[in-house]
């Protein structure tokens, strides 16, 4: 991006909106489109980010993408195709010439290869690892070896070695020599004989040193290893618990293999929010460039599922209904007891839910949460029994329609606190991601119990 | 942390708990705690990790809490208390002898001691203040005077410049002669004469670079200059979107007054996803450290205004009590179609709060988004009618009984999706947070939608 543009995003008015494509911009793209005016095209697109070329196609219609990719295949470059979303990139590279794709991926660190082919059909994939040279497409095919979501699968290859024995000179020497030093790198690694990483050096730090410093004496022992193994997940949580800029990778033999750099891992972290977020609503990992049978297809089972928690809750209320046709007011009475147990229970399982993700719900204090959360339930219960015993009351006109609601509201606020918290942390347990089915479960405990204990009370106290 | 203690956390077969104390360690340090073994202690939390020790002081219960800083408080250094949740910094402060104190803030950053300090009652906040040396402490105040949440109060005011006529050689020969140099640098930042910024040099680059090259030759003019008062949501979007390292930040005149790095915008990032996803539950900025009546206190106002909406949701029930005492079959149904019209409406929602969070959702697709979400509403209702129609007709043995349920069902689902995409579209033009507000609105909507279309069309077509 140029400065000038730039500018014009950040103008100071529209805060909100610093960074996104603004519409008049995406309005004089489509317009020169339409017109097939291919020059205009490319004098629009030069500077722009190729994130925000990727947020472009992603955002306009399959149409108006299909026309843009005719008219401006031949711009494509790699750093566009490894910016765009999963969804499209194999629709993208069909669109692209033979030559316009070779050159876009050989522009490209291994890392943001394997990102790219990862996801690919293997006949695409066949494609794009034959359009790298010999060296490269042997490091993608070792790299895709490890299991997905994992460090091997998000580290690059590209690093920058020393030995244990240089000074700052020597390290400074070998660099200017090398030819080939990765694009972006902040750190040297220190390694003995047998490659295993006994420290990093800054380059910062580097720079600040004499010629004749050795690098051991400058170098930072609190490094991180990562394994190969390790979960991009766990990755990305070191990343940002220990304030990492670049994490050393390492193999069984505690050789190093390649490193991690912050920005792939404040991506992972971006994503993982983003797929919890939307476990946690049931949306699946749905994305807005999906189309309708996509998102009909990911939304049904969530659906789905919650229509059998609905249809539990109303096999509980089918056992009350002689007392509903005594009491009707009952039935206008129900949802509400239900639905504040849903909303507490919710409330509970979302910090259980993030604070697993987070590591703060651990072993050592998982007993006090509970408690904290029962103790919650309990007064918030308490607070919305007077209150809607009180609206029982003056609604209704029968104080024990009030002491029904309420007593009901207490022990569903506090079943809605506990399965709020177990039930998360049980799953966790089971090896099954807490944010994908928690919220079945706890709705279905919290309408269950809400019915039950509601119409159940009234059936006891009222007939 | 030591080599061996990241060995012994990285165990290869406790994947999900790489990283996360163990109760193991937990367990002795509560010992030596309990039997008042400072020695033990010390040695114990030597080898942590400043942001680990800042965990452990806040998943301990409050007595261990103060004991173990009773015991251990010349210990703490600026590193953990930057590290620990705004909720304790306070209370540990508290503890703290005031020449701990004093060594602890010394030893930081300008931007982390403004992070320290911003939430800091004005007493306690004075004496971190006073702890400074006069330079620094007016950076600090400086700092202070931007507004919360801003590039200004993220930025790191140490940074490393070179004029634009400046060689390789001249900038490392400065950097070696300098005392005074960053703790962390990845950039140096090329300015103008105003000292406006025309470009940025990684060090890796500079590395790579031979003595007499020009530092304009080797520059990177695609840098992303942040307004002192841009949002620090802004700020993390930007380092995300454009994968940045180092930006420089700017005042009104261009100047450059400052640096943010990425590991600051990485913590911003999950910080603001974090309170996404508390805000979408009704969790307000809930945290395990929270004590009960906080938490009671943090809940309450979101269960109060779904209360509202569930007393809504009843009033309109309240018009049908004739038809549900004709039919008691209806009561039992009833909940059904609302509680899918409610989990509809969230899925529609969160997707929509987090395309708006991530700039995806914008004035080029919004028609199509819409016109997607009110088409998916449509076709999963369809299949939701006809699932629930045979239900209804099996159960209740009345076809129309199951015809009213399934056109209510169609009814609401696409009502779903529109509130679940409009509301928040409509808050976010308003300057509310749709993460906070949209939820109660979307399920007053689809509660009293599918109430009012299940009864009324059951008033219509059964009495």
């Amino acid at each position: 991006v140029s400065e000038d543009e730039l500018q014009e995003r950040d103008d100071p008015s529209g805060e909100t909106d610093a960074y996104a494509l603004d519409n008049r911009k995406v309005g004089q793209i489509l317009g020169a489109v339409e017109l097939g005016a291919a020059e205009r095209l490319d004098e629009l697109l030069e500077p722009l980010h190729a994130a925000d070329i990727a947020d472009l196609l992603e955002q306009i219609a399959p149409g108006e993408r299909r026309d843009l990719l005719a008219l401006w295949s031949a711009g494509i470059d790699g750093e566009v195709l490894s910016e765009l979303d999963d969804s499209l990139r194999a629709e993208v590279i069909e669109y692209l010439p033979a030559d316009v794709l070779a050159r876009a991926v050989r522009a490209l660190e291994s890392d943001d290869v394997v990102d790219l082919v990862e996801d690919l059909e293997p006949p695409q994939q066949g494609v794009v690892l034959s359009a790298l040279e010999e060296a490269d497409r042997a490091a993608v095919e070792q790299a895709l070896t490890y299991p997905e979501y994992t460090a091997g699968r998000l580290m690059q290859r590209e690093l920058v070695m020393a030995p244990a024995h240089w000074s700052v000179g020597d390290a400074i020497d070998y660099m200017r020599a090398e030819e080939d030093l990765p694009e972006q790198f902040y750190h040297i690694m220190i390694v003995d004989p047998r490659h295993k990483v006994i420290g990093q050096v800054a380059l910062g730090r580097l720079m600040a040193s004499r010629r004749d410093v050795r690098l051991t004496d400058i170098m930072d022992e609190d490094f991180v290893p990562m394994p190969v193994t390790q979960s991009q997940e766990d990755v990305a949580y070191a990343f940002n618990q220990y304030h990492l800029i670049t994490a050393p990778v390492v193999n069984e033999d505690e050789r190093i293999v390649g490193v991690i750099t912050i920005d792939d891992a404040m991506a992972v972290l971006s994503e993982e929010a983003e797929e919890d977020i939307l476990r946690l609503a049931g949306a699946g990992e749905g994305r807005l460039s999906d189309g309708i049978l996509e998102t009909v297809r990911r939304r049904f089972p969530w659906l789905f599922v919650n229509l059998l928690t609905a249809i539990a809750a109303s096999v509980v209320i089918a056992q009350f209904t002689g007392v509903i046709e005594a009491i009707v007011a009952l039935a206008v009475l129900m949802p509400i007891v239900a639905s504040m147990g849903g909303n507490a229970g919710t409330q509970s399982l979302t910090v259980a839910v993030r604070a697993i993700a987070t590591k703060d719900l651990t072993g050592s204090n998982a007993l006090r949460v509970v408690r904290r959360e029962a103790v919650a339930g309990l007064l918030n219960g308490l607070a919305f029994a007077v209150i809607m015993g009180v609206v029982g009351v003056l609604w209704f006109g029968t104080p024990v329609l009030g002491a029904v609601i309420g007593i009901a509201m207490v022990v569903n606020l506090v079943i809605a606190a506990l399965a709020g918290i177990l039930i998360p942390m049980g799953l966790e347990r089971l090896g099954i991601d807490p944010a994908l089915a928690s919220g079945a479960f706890v709705t279905t405990v919290t309408d269950v119990v809400g019915f039950f204990a509601f119409l159940g009370l009234a059936a006891v106290l009222m007939l």
